[in-house]
């Protein structure tokens, strides 16, 4: 078991790294909490696997353990889904001392999330991720919210969790097209922050794909190190956060003109092409980089271009961003592998279009 | 002009209460933040009022000043309404650098509040209450919230805003019976914390329903002071900010068996009645402060009585009020005028019912 510590602003909670569910139960006591009742909020799929399995674990805790399921897939992360929950939750006479526990993917836990930040003006909640994205990213850092007339994530809330638990264990039921879209964020981590790193996960690769324990291990622990870190600096992404958006300024876009149905780390995986590009034309990103980049993305069988979509379309898009401020687009870039910073400056048009051709 | 500081945990912030609009401007460039847009969020019979009066001060700071309307009333207080907030403010291109301004009374300041707290994970708000019952007390503290399912404010954040501007002549073209519902709050202010505020409360009626302008600039002041030192202390309502729920507990459950049909400070008023009763009951209130209480209530026209409603369906209606926890009921009570706690354990089923027995 390894313990991974966040420290932001608003709170400080433990990531717990474990290979089974078995220590559930003693984590969430363990934040010396008291709950009335407990609320699994799950996708009917992972629900299917692992539902019961943790509802057994947290009776541990209280006879009171619900599970609450809604049908997968980002097309539910609407407010009629959180309206379901709100329901769910009254209907079972929850308070506010009602713990949820949002058990399965990025989807779930944004969700689950939210759910927890509204109800009550806020009530406990605890990260179970199950899948390689949100162990990785969207568990941490307390980012929640849902999408909104096709705009991702436009509503939303920072709220932090009680604890992150993640087991490892789950990764060997996940679909390989979505352990792959996991491995998007992965690179990125790499890319923005550990040159190392980068380079292990193409030597890896074999042993990463071929789900091998210590291998995942390894890869979860450092990309949870480095989003607990930059998470822990800025919460509210009021500066050093947005790097963590590298690869997604133009990966939300391909996202949204998509319609979501590419997977989010296969858009960041795009995305990454884009902004590594605009990176070499600054002249901060060498060639010989681009094609490093280009080598790891095809390694982890993500997509390196994006079947019809208009330059033109794609561009305007990028101003539909909630990053966007003063209709002015605000990039992360390279300075090299391992090396990230922020620029709004110099980006022309001329620049983002020539970079978007990349992957046109 | 007066201002009075709220410094809460997660932020601090000034309340101006000031005699018109003219000093509003001014008061959100002091705050030393740029806005990339203003919408202002009103009913539309305040921005039928006072609208464009607003919008035109706001334009000293930006051209892109937009009024944004819904129809008044608590029945609208839910995610309907706040889904056509977020499109409105998507459909004029929003960043996170908008400001949202809510003009109006308590439905107004919270939902503007709950859709600032949550369009891309927070933006920044400022509140500019025109009701006697925002002045007071809805617009300070950053609670903030929408309906759901006939629960009353049960979806909903803590979000603070960033200023407090009172423009005590809106008080002017405010309903009698809505400035009488205000005073609801009011006299629990002086009931709760502030013996020499009680007094001054019956003794100043006639100026203060004159809406005499020192009587009015005094009581918003002090009720505001009052609050600001309470919600700086408490800011999420961990304990001692649950003083200000004295009268809520039957309160919410009058307003909400009614429907919502009486206004909130008529529901505070009866349920003041039933806490205090219930104080008396425990001997921490004597026969003469229950007298006083029921005095002043009808010197401010509040009812003393509720038609139409069952003892044991009022009782039960207690159990679903977010304050409770466990199945336990809290009450804030009275020990003497001026002076509160909050009480549970000696709470039971035959002392409640005695206490509703005064109203019902």
């Amino acid at each position: 078991m390894h313990t991974i510590k966040v420290d932001t602003a608003s709170k400080k909670y433990d990531i717990i790294i474990d290979q089974s569910f078995e220590q559930l139960a003693a984590a969430i006591k363990s934040t010396n909490a008291t709950y009335s009742q407990i609320f699994i909020i799950s996708d009917d799929q992972v629900a299917g696997i692992y539902g019961e399995q943790v509802q057994t674990c947290l009776k541990e805790l209280t006879e009171k353990v619900h599970v609450c399921t809604f049908p997968h897939g980002e097309s539910h992360k609407n407010y009629e889904t959180i309206n379901q929950f709100y329901a769910f939750l009254l209907a079972h006479q929850a308070d506010r001392k009602a713990l949820i526990v949002a058990l399965g993917g990025g989807v779930t836990g944004d969700m689950a999330g939210f759910t927890a930040a509204t109800f009550m003006r806020g009530i406990a909640f605890i990260q179970v991720p199950t899948s390689l994205l949100s162990q990785v990213d969207s568990s941490i850092g307390g980012k929640t919210g849902i999408d909104f007339d096709g705009y991702k994530n436009v509503v939303g809330a920072f709220y932090q969790p009680e604890l992150v638990y993640i087991n490892t264990a789950t990764l060997q039921t996940l679909p390989t097209q979505e352990f792959n879209s996991g491995m998007g964020e992965v690179i990125k981590h790499g890319l923005i922050k550990d040159t190392d790193y980068f380079n292990w996960l193409i030597q890896e690769a074999p042993n990463i794909q071929a789900l091998d324990h210590e291998s995942l291990t390894h890869l979860i622990r450092v990309s949870c190190e480095i989003k607990a870190k930059v998470v822990s600096e800025d919460e509210k992404e009021s500066g050093s956060r947005a790097l963590l958006n590298f690869g997604h300024t133009a990966g939300h876009a391909v996202e949204r003109l998509k319609d979501f149905k590419m997977l989010h780390g296969e858009c960041v995986g795009v995305g990454m092409i884009v902004a590594a590009h605009i990176s070499y034309q600054l002249g901060t990103f060498s060639l010989d980089e681009l094609q490093y980049v280009l080598r790891i993305i095809e390694v982890y069988h993500l997509p390196t271009e994006v079947q019809g979509l208009d330059i033109d379309a794609v561009y305007l898009e990028l101003f539909f961003d909630k990053k966007t401020s003063h209709s002015q687009l605000n990039f992360a870039l390279l300075n090299g592998i391992g090396n990230s910073y922020l620029e709004k400056a110099k980006i022309t048009e001329d620049i983002v279009k020539k970079a978007l051709s990349q992957i046109l």
